[in-house]
């Protein structure tokens, strides 16, 4: 019995209960080294939990033969797709206690092998749940509750080809499950590129940041996948269809907005033509630090009002800044990046640095040969971007409680936000656990009329109430955007996780619309049931 | 009875039966001035149509006493909310043959007198056509059919306040039946715009504008209402709410998508908060010639291709650079502008004028002191493109068969669509009058992925047939439009005369979504029935 799967891009092993790539975790003397900055967790980390030791029975149902090539019921492929990976998915898999793991796990190889399957699945009571790269932290590709005879996960990821380049207008059809190295790869001959970099690049899929909404790095303009999108297949258990590629309409409400964001619990997304552009070839960064965090807001807002459009415009506060080692001086920083294919853009970052130096900023335009890679703040900050969801699952083996929640804001709400998520959240950990925590801010996209706050939280839990200490820490949190009239979540979508605050957020009569739609387009209640609606 | 009504904005004469300000109408030298430009069209133009000889009868119901003081049935007021201002609807108004007049109309101060209004004509089968400004040219505003009991068309003009100003965010909460100047006005004292300038800006309102995506006047970037929405307050017949503000926000599919494009079918769209702009301290303007339509094609590519983000960059065949004094001896113009609330945009006008040089374009960088308004093409198109309307109306005077239709597609099908435009457009307008028709091209947006091509069609037509004429002309540019896969609209939105291309557009997983979101919002099917869906 396979403890693990290969990564479909690479030769690489995919952690089954983990972030990323199994061998890119943290050893037990590097977690323990972790564990050493946050006071009173375990000497000795969590062992990683084997497959082998998990209650996993034989399916409750097989398909017909006719599709039986599409599906496997492999316990370590079938582990693999039981969670996302949240800091509660993690915690879980290592205290023993996964997330129900699912009946079957299927790959279809195309769009009719997807409405072959919800048909089959419609007949027969099992649960769809749609999987692109499972990096999930909401827990979107989890069953929970037993409403369904079976649960079967729908795996996209052998369907990965970019099936067409039209050039003229820089597009490409691209298919649902392809993780983005792998669509990247298939880009880059043609010198274009879907230039959207999540966190979890290497580990999600163009469908699943369709569904979700995704945000990209970048921290204005061209960084929501939605914008991306000319057009989109969706085969739902109701029928299948193509929205026409358009770079514009203004026929009738956008019908690929109604899909993206939608989930999986209305339709399974296979293929879309997508928005490329060019590969930058002018780039200019730096930091800029600042003494004081709200003068430090005051000089992004003034960045996102402006139509400089800063490629990155990331502010981390005095704790996020020394984690990521940007700067150990208690400064609060503020890394600016700018990019073009166009044009140099040493002009809008000398412009920018002028704003920020106008509200308290200390920083320099950088000279001629000093790009992203030589300012030492910049590639810390980098590095460490990469690296933090593996250190999280290093504290995780060591009983931590580590977790990240992001939001957005307008402007006029941002600074109040911060201040008392990190006062009531700080307090909700302290309560829980009995010790200090950490909880540190920094901003991932700015817009003209608001911003990105995001937020990490480490504290030493109870071991074996990990899960329980976390869901307390998190209610708070959620009670505070709410009261704050911030969004549940900015980009890492709604999932079970988050349902109670979206229900809340959510004004009723776009409920009611979704609720119709959801009917008319998933009879049977198949489509990843219990996200966006019971 | 009074034979107009005066402009809620403004002390000037509002047209019942044409565009705009009735003082700004061509008299009858003018007209007729216009029509020895297209042989064939009438010598004596046909007299301007009077509400007293329209077959206006009593209203068919009255609302209770609670409700009476929001409704009138003063018939001058009911003729000019029977219809848009299409070609179709003006010819209509000369012949005496106007769309079916509304039993009354409503101008309700709040949301709740929408409110109560939709109650009341739920329960007694009451048709509701919601009106802002009246400028539909897609029979958007008129009710067709006898399904109903009677016809209210609800006006929401009066409904014109800006609420509220965020300045840190930027943003404003506005009344839906604020007409462009109306809230301009009252956002001038706080420095800031809504930066919203449809062709129709002084005659359509921002609830209009959202029902139906309205496109600004800029070529790219800001331009699209949708791109400013951040809340949307709807009074549905299920019911109202209001999104949250928010920048972004991933949570579920966007509320306000929904709604956007909506057309006034699933609700009634009462007030937004509204993302708003500084004005630009910075502008730049030139044109640029070209021998060549493909050639310019390929420039305007490249321009929309980079980052530079110009606010026009609108291409005129020389047909209609002829039309708008740009140009007179057969070259196509290309109106190039930048603006900016930031930094001086020289740079990026040059930039542009050399990716239209590298592509056989010829212009020059103005000097410093030379803006648009001194630039004579630039300000030769700038009267045009207001003057137009009034214009076409001028022509109908004089039996001229006279409108346009727009439609977006991808750079790869632009050149072939804009050619078989011409010709099978031509060819039918010929066909149908026996005259030759002028076929003329502009582009009125661009984006990296594709451009908006707006035609203007003009022939003399047989007296009395011209409705019959242009439905026929109409069709074929539609086929046209479907064989191409260009949208069947890009800004002028659905109503009722674009349905059948809409329906074959339309994919089919999002139609089964609407008609559901229909049934649900919209039990008694009341609202603007006929548009989007039967």
């Amino acid at each position: 019995m396979p403890e693990t799967a290969t990564d479909p891009g690479t030769s690489r092993i995919r952690s089954w209960w983990g972030w990323g790539y199994a061998d890119a975790h943290p050893d037990d003397a590097e977690c323990a080294a972790l564990g050493a900055l946050l006071p009173g967790t375990l000497a000795r980390p969590l062992p990683i939990p084997r497959v082998a030791d998990l209650p996993i029975g034989r399916p409750r149902v097989m398909p017909p033969p006719a599709l039986a090539h599409l599906v496997t019921d492999d316990p370590a492929v079938r582990a693999a797709h039981a969670m996302g990976k949240a800091y509660r998915d993690v915690i879980r898999a290592l205290r023993g206690r996964p997330g129900r793991i699912p009946d079957l796990v299927a790959r279809p190889a195309d769009g009719q092998g997807v409405a072959d399957l919800l048909d089959w699945a419609g007949e027969n009571g099992v649960a769809v749940i749609p999987f692109g790269g499972g990096s999930s932290v909401v827990g979107g590709v989890e069953y929970r509750g037993d409403a369904h005879r079976a649960v079967l996960s729908l795996d996209l990821t052998s369907m990965d080809r970019v099936l067409e380049i039209d050039a003229d207008s820089r597009a490409a059809r691209i298919q649902a499950g392809a993780l983005g190295p792998v669509l990247e790869a298939q880009l880059r001959p043609h010198g274009l590129t879907l230039r959207h970099f999540p966190q979890s690049f290497e580990f999600s899929t163009l469908g699943g940041w369709l569904a979700t909404r995704a945000g990209g790095h970048y921290a204005t303009v061209h960084t929501h996948i939605d914008d991306f999108v000319q057009s989109l297949r969706v085969v739902t258990p109701a029928g299948a269809g193509m929205s026409w590629r358009l770079p514009a309409s203004g026929a009738g409400p956008s019908p690929d907005r109604l899909f993206l964001g939608s989930e999986g619990a209305l339709g399974v997304i296979t293929e879309a033509w997508m928005r490329l552009q060019e590969r930058p070839r002018h780039k200019a960064s730096t930091s800029v630090a600042f003494a004081d965090f709200d003068q430090a807001l005051d000089a992004v807002r003034a960045i996102a009002q402006s139509d400089l459009a800063p490629a990155n415009c990331r502010l981390l506060d005095a704790g996020e800044a020394a984690l990521s080692g940007a700067s150990y001086d208690g400064s609060v920083v503020l890394v600016l990046g700018f990019e073009s294919a166009t044009a140099p853009v040493d002009g809008r970052l000398a412009t920018a640095l002028d704003l920020a130096r106008a509200h308290g900023g200390r920083g320099e335009v950088p000279t001629a040969d000093r790009d992203a890679s030589a300012d030492t703040a910049v590639s810390a900050w980098r590095s460490a971007f990469l690296r933090m969801p593996y250190l999280r699952d290093g504290l995780a083996r060591v009983g931590a409680v580590v977790e990240t929640f992001e939001t957005a804001a307008t402007w006029d709400k941002v600074p109040a936000l911060i201040d008392a998520v990190r006062t009531e959240v700080g307090a909700a950990a302290l309560k829980a656990t009995g010790h200090a925590a950490t909880v540190n801010c920094r901003l991932t996209h700015v817009y003209p009329d608001g911003a990105a706050p995001y937020f990490t939280v480490a504290v030493a839990g109870r071991p074996g109430a990990e899960v329980e200490i976390w869901d307390d820490i998190k209610a708070v949190a959620n009670d505070v955007l709410h009261r704050h009239r911030a969004t549940v979540t900015h980009h890492h979508a709604v999932g079970r996780d988050h349902r109670p605050g979206y229900d809340r957020q959510r004004p009723e009569p776009f409920a009611l619309a979704l609720r119709a739609a959801k009917d008319a387009l998933d009879p049977h209640r198949i489509l990843n049931p219990g996200v966006l609606l019971d």
